[in-house]
């Protein structure tokens, strides 16, 4: 046969990913297996989306602008004003997804060889977009007894050189829960300003944040008209991933025209998607305020059943609804495909994200696992127990 | 600021794209402007599909597996082997409208710099991909004196070189409407086999077409299970361009495993979108028999009023919805923004594409003009009475 691409050979499979069939293969044995691994939440979708979809009369399910509709980039605006972010519809390209928002700005900044400075751990996926451009991650690494705060700019400035084009962080953070202050983004800034790089905002978890830490967008900083870039999605601040709705947001109208070619390439944004997130925008501040309180229920009980398991070490997030937890094992993929092959208690496991695929250098995360907080709270106990005997045990087998 | 990259100003914009301004300006200024240069059809979508949608049930929009939902991927593969061609959910990548579809594919199967054999005119939109990839379009030109059939196998052959990867066609066509045979397509499978290449179909359009010819897809000729890629789309065929959801089709593994890790990297295709197009696969054959029976009108009217223009040359389509004319004006894409920037009857112009965009070598288009007989009949008569009108102006003015 043809030889395929070498692009083809390079493109990633995450570590979660390769665990799937060991799961799958779990569930054929009759296992039943806690997903503490993916960012799907199984909050509901506010009912105001679910109605409106009900009530969709179009006549047919056409093409939108290439950039979304105008209805609802100017309903977007209007969001984004009354979380302090002053842009207008122009200043908004909607997207298939968070994912092709940073896949159209990656490919409008940065050539092939260009460096993106990324605090690590970071999400696995961003791998892939910077494969598909061939351009270089240059991590700075955080870590876990910090919570996993913003290293110290001085780790980012003695990395910055000719080719670096950007820093990419997301805030609240995926995967560690950490939420960036005013004081480090505002340093952020400062690097952009003096070396002339972009700052790539992912703010999918604006909303999620436990406590009284406000959240800090790039573009609440002044002078980030050139530089600040925000990646957007409407994916799990409504619980509707499957939507694929998210958006490039920039007062950069360069950046933005550019962005707009690569929109125009896949012709339309999901018209129906769309069409959800629109009425989306009217979700009552209630909804927030449950879901936000789930999760902090969620995010303690999490908390206090690690702290219970001797060795374990804890990031403490503040935000999203993930934690990394370092675990008493000797490596954290061996034992992740061990719970699904190996383990069970009263026909149940767990499944965990390994933290290998989060870092640059696999090696750093062998220790650590990704905890997605996305179940009940009774299924969250019952996986935090079934993980406390499983290292007990896995450590025995050894 | 940063600059941005070298792929930015690379991107394609259409010469249809850049007489966008110019209608607008149109519509401004008070100027009804009827819209043959458009794929978007004004066709409801099937009843079937907006009761479904009024009927969506789950409570929260979630993502579905990255190579698209079970349950519709099975479907497909009915709706396939309804059609003759023999695979199962297995050969089947669900993907984000045709345009993902054919990114993925070449994504996979091209490094820079590799050659995809494209007769032209073809589909403007063909180069971003290639642009994307930095892959070369090498053109086979079919003419307009033979409706655009296949040119001569041999053309194909002597433009095959080591780094050719793939020969790729839509099949009925856009921008010509020609349908290619059986006997054409089993020509390009002969030549895949020997110079073992792709041939990657696009094959959106399946059941436009108007006569006794059938339909003759990739996957309906012998032996190519290695080589044979069908990319397809619901936009059309369900008159849901907005849904996004269309597929690769083939039954080489090993290609499939590498269009499943792009479609890892953006995590799922629309979840609404792919419901609806489930709901799509229950359409009755009443649908498209009315559907096929009102574009046939539509392009014998089209036909008709075209042959009564002095000067004007048809390249007579048998499916699709769009037909290439040569018109007699000095310059077709100074005639098309003539039309919006200088002429109207009553208020009223035409919008038409100008051919430049479909061709490798602009030059070679600029005679001609697509025409998209996608308005109803009596706006189709007036926009032909237009251009009948127009070009007797432009040659006056001249």
């Amino acid at each position: 046969m043809p030889q395929l691409s070498e692009l083809s050979g390079q493109m990633p499979a995450s570590p979660i990913r390769k665990l799937v069939p060991f799961a799958n293969a779990a569930k054929k044995r009759g296992i039943k297996v806690y997903h503490l691994n993916i960012g799907q939440p199984d909050i509901p979708t506010p009912e105001n989306v679910l109605e409106a979809i009900r009530q969709y009369n179009e006549p047919l399910i056409a093409y939108t602008q290439s950039q979304g509709t105008e209805s609802y980039r100017q309903g977007l605006a209007r969001y984004y004003q009354k979380h302090g972010i002053d842009v207008t519809a122009d200043d908004i390209i909607v997207t298939t997804g968070g994912s092709e928002a940073l896949l159209f700005t990656v490919g409008s900044i940065a050539n092939p060889g260009d460096e993106i400075i990324i605090p690590e751990p970071y999400y696995a996926n961003y791998n892939s977009f910077v494969t598909l451009f061939k351009v270089k991650v240059v991590p700075v690494q955080s870590r876990i007894e910090d919570n996993f705060a913003l290293p110290p700019v001085e780790a980012f400035e003695e990395l910055i050189t000719p080719r670096t084009k950007a820093i990419l962080y997301s805030n609240p953070s995926n995967p560690t829960g950490y939420v960036y202050s005013k004081e480090e983004i505002g340093k952020l800034r400062q690097l952009a300003l003096k070396h002339d790089i972009f700052i790539i905002a992912d703010e999918v978890y604006r909303e999620f944040i436990y406590g009284d830490t406000k959240h800090h967008s790039i573009l609440h900083q002044p002078d980030m008209e050139t530089h600040g870039i925000i990646v957007d999605s409407v994916s799990k601040r409504y619980s509707m991933c499957g939507a694929r709705i998210g958006a490039v947001v920039s007062k950069n109208k360069e950046l933005m025209a550019s962005v707009l070619k690569f929109a125009q390439a896949r012709l339309s944004p999901p018209t129906l998607g769309q069409y959800a997130s629109e009425a989306a925008l009217d979700t009552p501040q209630s909804y927030f305020d449950e879901v936000i309180d789930e999760y902090k229920t969620r995010r303690d009980i999490l908390i206090e059943g690690l702290e219970s398991i001797p060795g374990v070490k804890i990031g403490y997030p503040k935000g999203a609804f993930y934690l990394m937890a370092e675990l008493p094992v000797d490596d954290t993929d061996r034992f992740a495909r061990w719970l699904l092959e190996s383990f069970s208690h009263n026909g149940e496991t767990v499944m965990v994200a390994p933290a290998s695929g989060f870092y640059s250098n696999p090696a750093l995360g062998s220790k650590q696992v990704r905890i997605a907080y996305v179940l009940n709270t009774a299924d969250l106990r019952r996986s935090v127990e079934l993980l406390r005997m499983a290292i007990e045990q896995y450590n025995q087998e050894k």
